[in-house]
């Protein structure tokens, strides 16, 4: 299909909590979306399918013009390099999923499924952060983290289609445990998980430095969040910013291993966590900057915040459905 | 250019003590070879050059067909996307050294260079161990640990020419100091390098374990290589076995950091500890499988050794000159 071309296309994000759905135009505009809550993961996989279908079903008795050309679907998780199935995906009850098939037979159209990083990624480099730039890797900083790889203009995926999982990158042996059931992976220590657990925990002992996000956590520490704690930074909380910087910190040296590995021109950093924007980058690019093997003998890849918010996925989906032949 | 034509190339690899050069043939046999001895890292720029173009003078002079049809040069070191710049070669006085450019006014045919892991590579690709694979990460384990990737049958470069640069990995937070002036790389744990550094750390301890490593190393322990450490596994030293084992294990844990990265089918292994064979590999796999990340749920990439052995180098700088078209 030709890329440009306005053709109408259905982006769906399935998240942990709701699953998103847009109308996409050939320019990344979202017009018009849909949303239902994200099935319990101990639901049959038929009952994903069918919120699936409800939200593309609404989309599509609203659209006002032709009818889309392709269904894109983004879920965090292991999808198959043929775009067809998803092997494994934590928050859902997919395993050996044939999502693609199913959803065709269900949907009548064209239907391609992607992991949430890479759709993401897709959205930044045609109509956000990343555009026109042929080198880039994404880090998704949320509750834990994900990755995808542009190279020459096209998403890695590797032979079975998982490439981009840098969150299970092991930084720190014997470190922190990870759900993945291993230790100390970056996740551990550059996620917004871990600049919850940490603040937390300043909490949980008594820290006079920890006042102010004491304040905002409520009764105990478990009602902070992630947000509260890059707003108590903005506001000029000194201990928050710190947290940040840590997380940062480890997000330098992470980016540093993968600028190593895949020598980008750009880093995007997205996902929740980005929006802290320079507490968390400058410290990032701080230590990227003293942490790059060859530093001085190289030029230095750039480290961006993403531009299309919680909406990259939706998008970058739905533009690899429409340009199925460029995404991969 | 065609690939499979049977038009010779030479091929140059450019090591820390000898230059080597070859004739190779379309199929990647060695038709005929040339060598020097290299110049030391004291030396400008143009010595070098004297002795590539010496070692290509030789070799053409020996030429019993039709003239070489390019001529390619591997060496260890930054070498710029376009593949016409040597940035920087640690064991070299190349900075940002035009090599390409003035190489190909000397010898009058197109000339490529390349990062010698890249030209390992693309060999063990076309005519070696990877034969018919899509997706290959490539690790060489010498001094240090060079790595390459090919990803849908090309050689991956990165925006600068630096991709692959496994080596200097962080594994360790403030772990072994590296050459490169930061801590913990994986090279310090996984190369020969590591290797003899360990067991020298042994016979210096004293340690009974050590007698046998010891009795090969002579007079002091600094007369013991990695060769004679494989010997000793081969002659039934359980001692060298647990040295290589433990080289093995950071082996293995650092490919499923490379796995959930870049996703490959298969690993290939290669440079001199690839020598020590299954004394290295048995242990690498089992950690491999014991660390990736989502292992149950996804298929797991092959580990094999690479079998063009040292001359892959020059074969794979040869061909990749020969199909400037595929090599990037």
């Amino acid at each position: 299909m030709n890329i440009g071309s306005d053709d109408l296309a259905i982006g769906i994000d399935i998240g942990g909590t709701k699953v998103w759905g847009g109308l996409i135009g050939g320019d990344g505009s979202v017009r018009a979306r849909a949303r239902r809550d994200t099935p319990h993961r101990s639901t049959a996989p038929r009952v994903v399918e069918d919120v699936i279908v409800e939200v593309v079903q609404e989309l599509l008795d609203g659209c006002p013009g032709p009818t889309p050309v392709a269904v894109g679907v983004g879920a965090a998780g292991f999808v198959t390099a043929d775009r067809s199935t998803v092997a494994f995906a934590p928050h859902l009850s997919w395993r050996q999923e044939p999502l693609r098939a199913a959803l065709t037979a269900r949907l009548n159209v064209p239907v391609f499924i992607d992991n949430d990083a890479n759709a993401a990624c897709w959205a930044e480099s045609r109509f956000g952060a990343a555009r026109n730039r042929p080198h880039v890797v994404m880090v998704n900083l949320g509750t834990g983290i994900g990755g995808a790889i542009l190279a020459s203009g096209v998403i890695q995926r590797g032979e079975f289609g998982i490439a981009g999982e840098f969150g299970h990158l092991q930084m720190v042996p014997g470190g922190h445990r990870c759900e993945c059931g291993n230790r100390g992976c970056w996740e551990q220590y550059a996620s917004g998980n871990a600049l919850v657990r940490e603040a937390r925990a300043m909490i949980a002992a008594g820290s006079p430095l920890a006042a102010d996000l004491a304040m905002r956590a409520g009764a105990d520490q478990s009602g902070l969040t992630g947000p509260m704690i890059t707003q108590a930074a903005h506001d000029g909380d000194a201990t928050a910013a710190e947290l940040l910087a840590e997380i940062g910190t480890w997000l330098g040296v992470g980016l540093a291993n993968l600028a190593n590995a895949f020598d980008p021109g750009l880093f995007v950093i997205g996902g929740g966590v980005s929006a802290a924007g320079d507490f968390l980058l400058a410290p990032a690019r701080e230590m990227f900057g003293r942490t790059l093997t060859g530093r001085g003998y190289r030029p230095q890849a750039d480290i961006v915040q993403a531009s299309l918010g919680n909406e990259a996925g939706l998008i970058g989906a739905a533009d690899l459905a429409r340009n199925s032949d460029l995404g991969d």
